[in-house]
Formats: structure tokens, sequence, C-alpha cells
């Protein structure tokens, strides 16, 4: 049996950076706890940078993308050239996750994996040109081993390059017409759970809509269950390029030592994954917010994330990850530079 | 019957801003709805600052302090001394709301109303003097009606120096051992609602402090009640001066036409008392979050508000609103920057 890379180890947690920040928060000018969870979250991010005082001022945002063949089941609300308009829309700063990068100032990467029509290069993105989009996976496996193996590493690519730069915080986003549905399906294999209580209605779906895709994903699974043993064969089969990409940067990210901001619905399976392959990925993921996907909660609980936004939020590329990051950032901030009780000659309460 | 200056009209909302307002969110290259809460944020902020494209560069924080008596009885974890002791630290940036307000780039104003032990003066801090702290309730009327009026005034001229300087939102901050008991008073008076269902533990009583403090609240408002019979009188025998001078400065910037973000509990209080001294005023308030004083939920709903974040929070200072304050900022960014569908050339849904 072979071993894969990301089967490797994950950087450990640094618990004498932890010890430190805990002791450091108990002497701020504040009643003990009154911060709540940015307490918490500044001591995290102590043992994940293995700093006192940790910062996140150099933020990386890669935004993966790729079509889905089981559109051409009628799941997704808008066609199926949008995958390829955004793109251009992503590197010409008219996307959300433009503006959001250039008011957090962070470093955004495109990377198309593969759309359903190849797009001529664009200045700025990465073509990977894995496939023309995967597979209708009603019919078939979604994508080859092989796709997968090369979506994965693409991931793991991306990560190293945040690395390379000095990352602190890595954010995925995802864009790919159908994406929902191919979360879900991975979900519903992942929780054992019934595309009932998974499937919504992603970019807009109505009721009808929504029942639909039920009863699409249910004829995937019942197609590819018997071949799934495993998640990287749950991603051959019902899984999209950039899912794939997702979960290679999630684990690359918790064996490189970075800590990482999960998006939303899509992204949160991809975490999923993630964790099933490597459970040290776990440590090494921060949760942004709980969207209005109705499978979004359930994944979260599966992976106990408790995450720190909620507000109704439903579009991917990263959004609701980047929308988050000034509460990590303030959340830093305030654990680096108040003062403490000593330092301020302020009466700490009666121990 | 005399007119006090907060019975006067506050401003109207701009309904062709909004309308302009939501016309371009229906346009911009996003699922219509799928930025979810941040999307009826800048429409709001648009009706309130009659602009299409509404922005949050120019933030004004105040902090009001002042003392309360009603510490006399036993109902705070910490020493009266560090109200002023805190004074000084916000004033040399050691504490959260120093922090954020300059990781915000926000004009940070101090007001002291009064202090137990009035203070020598502190550079960069507006002494008022209006008492030696309040009075404890449980024995006499917190205040005087002419100590209440300057403190309503003091709030008011705190938001016309905002005002004057082209402040875009108006954050009120709070710092006095033993807020939240008067605060906690004041709601169970405005609610009709007995103590036990509204006290707390504010900086972090143990359940036998909460149940003590819990009495000490009804032994105020079985002397009390007699004698309110709106929203004024409350304040002068349940109030504190920094809870006034909230009160003024909400009213006041709805009659400025000025945004406000509502902090937590104690803020949260004093704008319930604004409404009630002037319902007009509810259209000009944003509520940051929902804290970890059990009050706070039940004043909230009692607005019709549902704040952005839910983090746990107990600190005050107006920490909790300069935490959301990214949020309005990102959410006037996405809207005003996205490219629209057509700008981008990205295939809408069909309608």
């Amino acid at each position: 049996m072979s071993l894969h890379w990301w089967q490797g180890p994950c950087q450990p947690l640094d618990h004498v950076a932890r010890a430190k920040a805990e002791a450091r928060q108990q002497q701020l000018t504040k009643p003990a706890g009154s911060l709540g969870r940015l307490e918490a979250l500044a001591i995290q991010l102590a043992a994940l940078q293995g700093s006192e005082r940790p910062k996140l001022d150099r933020l990386w945002i890669a935004i993966f993308a790729g079509d889905h063949g089981v559109v051409a089941e009628g799941v997704s609300a808008y066609p199926q050239a949008v995958t390829g308009q955004m793109l251009s829309n992503f590197v010409h700063g008219g996307a959300a996750i433009g503006v959001l990068a250039g008011e957090l100032d962070a470093a955004l990467e495109v990377i198309d994996l593969g759309t359903a029509v190849p797009l001529e290069p664009l200045p700025g993105v990465r073509h990977l040109y894995v496939g023309a989009g995967t597979q209708n996976f009603v019919q078939a496996p979604a994508m080859t081993l092989a796709q997968a193996l090369i979506c994965l590493q693409a991931g793991c690519d991306s990560l190293l390059r945040a690395r390379a730069v000095g990352c602190e915080l890595f954010i995925g986003g995802e864009m790919g017409i159908g994406n929902t549905s191919a979360a879900a399906a991975l979900a519903c294999w992942a929780l054992d759970c019934p595309p009932a209580e998974l499937a919504g209605p992603g970019t807009g779906l109505d009721a009808a809509g929504v029942a639909h895709k039920v009863r699409v994903i249910e004829a995937a699974l019942a197609l590819h269950r018997p071949h799934i043993a495993e998640p990287l064969q749950a991603l051959v089969h019902l899984g999209g390029f950039e899912i794939a990409a997702l979960v290679g940067a999630y684990l690359a990210a918790a064996q490189q030592g970075v800590a990482v901001l999960v998006d939303g619905f899509i992204c949160s399976v991809a975490a999923l994954l993630a964790v099933r392959l490597n459970p040290g990925c776990r440590d090494w993921l921060l949760f942004a917010h709980r969207g209005a996907e109705p499978g979004h909660a359930r994944v979260l609980q599966a992976l106990d994330a408790e995450p720190l936004l909620e507000l109704g939020l439903r579009l991917g590329e990263g959004s609701g990850a980047a929308l988050a990051v000034p509460l990590l950032r303030l959340a830093c901030a305030l654990h680096g530079q108040m003062a403490t009780f000593a330092e301020a000659a302020v009466a700490d309460r009666p121990a």
C-alpha cells in the first residue's frame, strides 16, 4: 500500500506559546472572559503560530474554479458559462472576493482547474486544464483518480506558494456552477445522511428545483456508493475539481503549519474530507461562518466547529471567510496591544 | 407642559437613496440575496446617509463614564476605584476600546460625568463633575432632575462634536462599576419584568452574587416605581450618569441624521429609553452584538433588533460595537465597488 503525501504528519500545536498567551489574557485590563470568543481565538492562534502574540498581517486567498457535469441534470439556477465569466470578474476585481481582498490587503490567486468550455488564457489566472469540467456523476464517476490527484496537488501547490511568502492565514474559496450538488453528495456519503437533509437551494433554486436536486443526488449515491470505501474514492466518484483542490490545500496547510479559515458549505465539506483523510488537519482549521445552505450546519456539527458569523451568506468565493478576517485581526490586536493591570495601574478583582 | 429638546423631530430616511441602493444590489455579480444580511445593511445605510453608495470612513467613539452609589450594596465584582483608573487607561490606549479605536482609525472621546472620588484632570478626558457618582438607589433617587438633564445634554454635545467633523457612524460606550445593576433596574421598569429575569453576572458575579443583585434591584424598584411614570423619571430614579448621556447621544443622533451602532446590554437599555422618549430614534440605531449578559437578549427583542455578532462579549466600553464596524465597512465596500452583471459581462440567471 502506497503512502500518499497527505498522510504524513501535521504540525503539532505549540503548547508553550498557548500557555503564555493564556497567562497574558488573564492580565489584560478587562474582566476575565469579557472578550468572549475573541480570547479563545487569540490563544488558539498563539498555539498555531508558536507566538505569544500572534498576528495576521499576511493573508492569502486562493479561489479554485471548476465546472460540474451534473449541471446537465438541471440542478443550478445559473448557466454553466458563469463559471468562466466569473474567473474574469475575479481578476478584474469586480467580484465580491476581489473587493474583499482589496479591502483586507490580501493576496488573491485564481486557479482554473477546468471549465466545461476550456478558456483562452486570462492574465492573472492559473489554468490547469484538468478536464472540461467533471463528468455527470449521475452517469459516471465525476473524475478519474489521476484527475483527483492532480487537483489535490494543485491545492497543495497553492498553499506552498502562500507559505513561501509568509502567509499567516490561508483562505480557500470556490467557484463552480453546480458545486453545491457535488458538495451535498459528498457530505451525504461522509455523514451517511439522506440527500433530502443536506441538499438546498444553492444559488437560488425554488422548492421544486431543490426536490429535483435531491433526486439527482439520490441517483448518484445509488450508483456510486458500492464503489466508495474511503474519502479519496468519494472525491473521484462524487467530487469536483475545486473541491478536491480545497481538500489538498487544507491538508497541506496542516502539514506546513499554516492556519486556515474555512468558508461556507462547499469549503466545509472539503474540510470534512480533509479531516477524514488526516485527522491531524482539524487543529489547523478555523471556521468563519454558518451559511444559508441548510446542509452547512450539519457539516459544521460533524466537524465540532462553531463558526464566528451567521449572516445568511450563500455566495462562496471565500467571501464569508474574508468577512470574518477583521474579527481575527482585532482579536490579535486586543491580545497583543492591551495594557496589563500592572502596566495601567488598574485594580484587578480580588482573586 | 414644556417641550424638551429631544422631543423634536428625528431626520427622515431617504427613500430615493434606498430605492437606488436596492436596485444596485440586484445588479451586482452575485446571486440575488447571496450576501445575506450585508445586502440589507448597505441598503439601510444608503437610506440613512442619503447616498446610493454609503461609506463609513469617519467613525466617532464616545466613552461615557460615571460611578454608581448602588455599588455600596456589593453588586459588583470590581472595586469602584476601577472607574477612574480605567479613564486613564482609555486615554493612554491600553484599554480594549483604545486598541480598537486605533485599529479602526476612529476618533475616541472620553467623558467623565462623575466618579465617586472626583479625579484630578486627566489630559484627554472631558471632566463634567455632574456629581460624586449617583446616589445609592436602594435609599434615594439615583440623581436629581437637573443632573439627568445635564447628562442628556452631555450626550447631545458629544454627538454634535462628532457631527461637526463629518462623523458617519457614532458609537457610544460606557464605563461605570455597578452599571449593569442600574441598566437592569431601568430595563425591569421599561419592560415591566422581574429583576430575576434581567439581572446577570455583569463583570463576573457568581450565582450568590447575582441572587443578591436581584434582591437589591427588587428593593430599588419597590421604592421608586410609584414615582416613575415616564422614561425621564426612570433615569432620575434608577439611572446612571453615563446611561443618561448615552440616551441623549442617541436622541441627538437621530435628530441630526447620524447613524448609531449600539454596543451591549447597557447601551441597549439606553437605546430602549431613547426610543421610548422619541420613537423616531429607532430608525437611526443599528445593533452590533448580542452579549453574554442574560438581559441583553430581552432588551434587543423589545427593540425588534437583530444584532450582527454573538461572541459572548461582556466588556462594554463600546468594544462590541467597534468589533462590528468592519462588517459594516465591508458591506459598504461590496455594495459600492462590485461590478454589475453588465459591467462584467457575466450572465445573470433567467428572470
